[in-house]
């Protein structure tokens, strides 16, 4: 087999909805939907390697920590590792009284009852039924008609009712799935729906649950939004129900048809930190409740530390969060090309000198530090990166800021060393160059072993012990400033004719271990722009050491 | 630091895009978009090691091979790896007459200059220039009002214009880029861009590449395709020009912004393989094309073979393709659970015996033979898994076809056997189980040793020596059939006392190597089910056997 050229004749466009009206692209996502995270069942029958009891408990006592207030646990009915774990809760007291255990279970008489048994004496619970109705499923899966796969749902929802009532100590809550929604007839869909809820008589104070699977993801994620409205539109006793969305990644838009879904008027969202779940997973909960906090919306769930949630799931799941996973990847922070270094550092500089909270870095959708990162990853330097990082990177370890046009002149050293290596360059690597290009002297023509200064009238004069070319020789020049007495001793004594174009200098650290940073920018004879730095905890003698910087630079 | 409250503070809602009457929810994607490889580019700038010289033509070949006419090539003025790879393709010829390199630039005029020079010599080549224009870039990274921006934009489109001259053998093709697009004014946006055609006067024949970037995905998807659809209708001369989506995927809905980018028009998308790409990547060409495919539309880009492609990517990029990555994941085509397995057996079944091509396998959006993948790695077995994914592991691997009761019955088997070892259960597990259970006889209270069969009037007469409770014996009963007769030979011998409730044999393979496997299922005295099986390559040898089976399951 191999790809068709008209793979029309195997597969097929979605059709549109009849949706008269379309009101949800016109809305935004104003407040949290209620979160459901279905990491344990879901997420946890499409490892694998299912998590033991250890593995479970640690997964349910972080959820909890996040704030999940409605978590399913298992399918107890599916064996005794399931039905063990999830009694185990009860009995161990491990649910804290704002958080609500659910159970999926097929619609069985023998499964429900099970699945009721397995939460007894829980405070509230839900208890999740469901059955496909879609109509490839119908005809390959059951060999059933409509009436017939009704009739499944209606049981259920009398299984439901009946078991409810024969263990009361428990404030039993229901949900129903029709599963294969999305590619199911939607007048069906709420038929079944609408009989189900005939039976479980549920109201506005105590709604059924009704949960709209994409269960396969089978078209763009508009369509998804359209039925979901569609389904709300048109469900009698709306206000009875609340609709909870529950989308694959199969075209990977599950987040995207969960954000359309919810402008659509649902209530609720089911899914997995990161994205686990069948196949492609399920939408992940984590981009979706950042996604509303980007946009100045509490999502009611606190990845305060995102690191330990990640650590925790990648030990669970024995799966990776993927490195460009959003707000969760390990490079999402990390810019490599020079011009979104330049920006974001801009942007921080920004946000410094601003008055109120707002956040405006560029490349930067959130603050990592809302999450718990940190900004020290932001910038990595390779033969794609530009002045911006190289000049990120020695502010950053070494106090230094470089004036514009050093740090261009710079970035070419050490782009030449990143081409040279063709490799990422570390922090180490940039400040080794920019030793070698401006501050080591051994080897370099003028070193300094002394100067003092004297004024003459409105001018200066420089006196100095260099060693040149290995030689040390008194030298002497006038000017009308420090800087320039240096440049005039130097030309006397056989070094290059320059003129100072730039000059700056500032402190690094503060108290007894400030340093002081000067950097100049000097013209030789012929045009050419040479830089120098100098350090020193005296700020004279750094300009002195920035002029002789530049000096050598220039041979 | 930590999350916000009240994150209102820090982040706002995005507005919505003032669109009249809105298009694109109602329309569906009939036809491939032109692509644009980015992988060598913008992926390539976002890699922790960018690639070498020998990785990059490798990548190259591979877009080649895929189908990709549209290839941006790399950054030429970014350095002297670049340039020399980038010139090294058109001197060498590895680009094919019908594949266009495309290479990005700031708007500079000596970038420009020399982003011109790399391709100097190519048949056809397209050269792309860039600005930022929203407001967050213009105060915070540039410093400069719209004016400004818009003279950068326009600078930069005389740079193309007259480099075009300056180098007349190559047909150069233009590319421009208001950066940062979907967080800028949507006017301004558009009046950059017909200042820029003013400068290049494009034609419906050659038209300008108009490239709208979500920079950083800022807003659900349906705002970015409002953008698009917005853009599209107030562009001056949309004719002349091809409009281009380059999404990231910051929020997680990179692939949903661009799908619905195309239904609000536009002509072209912008991406990478398996979604590389700065921070969380761009948009993956991978996941949209094969949307495409399962909608029955040709992507005109060939994925026969995903795994040469992934195994490629991840060399080059040094970086994993995530196991749920829509198409290429590693458990993409894998359903753990029991459900999903025997809907998946089932299809399967029913594929086999329908007319057509359709595709209508539960929980499988697409053939994976159409990727060349292989149905093997669909069903794994674990304490989630129930009887479908026990009988097809049998069937593909041993030929076994056991009746559907005798699955559930062995099911429980499986099931005890995952929840005691708590991890997957591969095919020598299940394999192992099931001799166990019912195919060994080493051990067990009834062995066969030999046996034959004689007719009286109406009755069978079964003569068998076997060897019970350690001694052998010979036996003999009367029954109406040859397998009662072995009942009653049984019951008169001190075995259980039995009765056949079901019965079914197949031959497994063909020709000289067949075999006989026969199935039984037998009530005991006390009304429970026991079943067995019988392997032979005499189908009335297998048939003895599974009452023997069976009787040793009674005890």
């Amino acid at each position: 087999m191999t790809m068709l050229r008209d793979p029309s004749v195997k597969y097929s466009a979605f059709p549109q909805i009849p949706l008269g009206t379309r009101e949800w692209p016109g809305r935004t996502i104003t407040q949290a939907p209620i979160w459901l995270s279905t990491d344990m069942r879901d997420g946890n029958q499409a490892l694998i390697d299912p998590m033991d009891a250890e593995k479970k408990a640690r997964f349910f006592d972080l959820l909890v920590r996040i704030g999940l207030k409605e978590i399913e646990v298992g399918f107890p009915s599916a064996g005794a590792t399931e039905y063990d774990f999830i009694s185990g809760l009860v009995r161990d007291g491990r649910i804290p009284d704002d958080v609500t255990p659910q159970v999926l279970t097929q619609s069985r008489a023998d499964l429900i009852r099970t699945s009721f048994d397995s939460l007894a004496g829980a405070k509230t619970a839900i208890v999740h039924v469901y059955n496909a109705v879609s109509p490839a499923w119908r005809k390959i899966v059951f060999g059933m008609d409509m009436a017939d796969i009704k009739q499944i749902a209606i049981d259920g929802a009398k299984q439901l009712r009946d078991n409810a009532a024969r263990l009361p100590q428990t404030n039993w809550r229901f949900e129903y799935s029709p599963e294969t929604f999305s590619t199911a007839e939607l007048d069906f869909s709420i038929e079944v729906c609408a009989a189900v809820m005939d039976i479980l008589q549920p109201t506005t104070d105590n709604p059924i649950i009704l949960n709209l699977p994409a269960t396969v993801e089978a078209a763009t994620a508009n369509i998804y939004a359209d039925q979901i409205e569609y389904f709300g539109k048109n469900l009698p006793n709306r206000d009875r129900a609340l609709i909870s969305l529950h989308t694959h990644n199969d075209r990977g838009t599950g987040v995207a048809a969960a954000e359309l879904g919810l402008l659509a008027g649902a209530d609720r969202v089911e899914g997995c930190l990161f994205g686990n779940g069948e196949r492609t997973g399920n939408t992940c909960l984590v981009t979706i409740a950042l996604n509303m906090y980007t946009q100045g919306v509490d999502p009611e769930l606190d990845f305060s530390n995102i690191d330990e949630v990640i650590q925790t799931v990648e030990y669970c799941n024995q799966l990776p969060v993927h490195p460009r996973h959003p707000y969760g990847g390990e490079l999402v922070y990390t810019a490599f090309s020079g011009s979104h270094q330049d920006a974001i550092k801009k942007g921080f500089a920004a946000r410094e000198r601003q008055n109120d909270e707002r956040w405006e870095v560029p490349y930067l959708p959130i603050d990592p530090a809302d999450l718990g990162r940190s900004y020290e990853a932001v910038i990595r330097v390779n033969s794609q990166s530009g002045k911006g990082g190289v000049a990120w990177v020695l502010e950053q370890d070494k106090g230094l800021k470089l004036p514009k046009k050093m740090q261009a002149s710079f970035s070419h050293v050490v782009q030449a060393l990143a081409d040279e290596t063709s490799r990422e360059l570390g922090a180490e690597d940039i400040w080794g160059a920019f030793d070698h290009a401006y501050l080591v002297t051994e080897g370099k023509r003028f070193q300094l072993v002394d100067w003092s200064e004297t004024h003459s009238g409105p001018d200066r004069i420089f006196a100095g012990k260099l060693t040149i070319d290995g030689a040390t020789r008194s030298v002497s020049g006038r000017g009308n400033g420090l800087m320039s007495s240096v440049i005039a001793a130097l030309a006397e004594s056989g070094g290059p004719i320059m003129d100072i174009v730039d000059y700056s200098e500032h402190a690094i650290g503060q108290g007894s271990k400030v340093q002081a940073a000067a950097y100049v920018e000097c013209r030789t004879a012929d045009g050419k722009s040479i830089f120098g730095c100098g350090l020193d905890t005296d700020v004279a003698t750094a300009s002195v050491r920035a002029i002789l910087s530049a000096a050598n630079g220039a041979e």
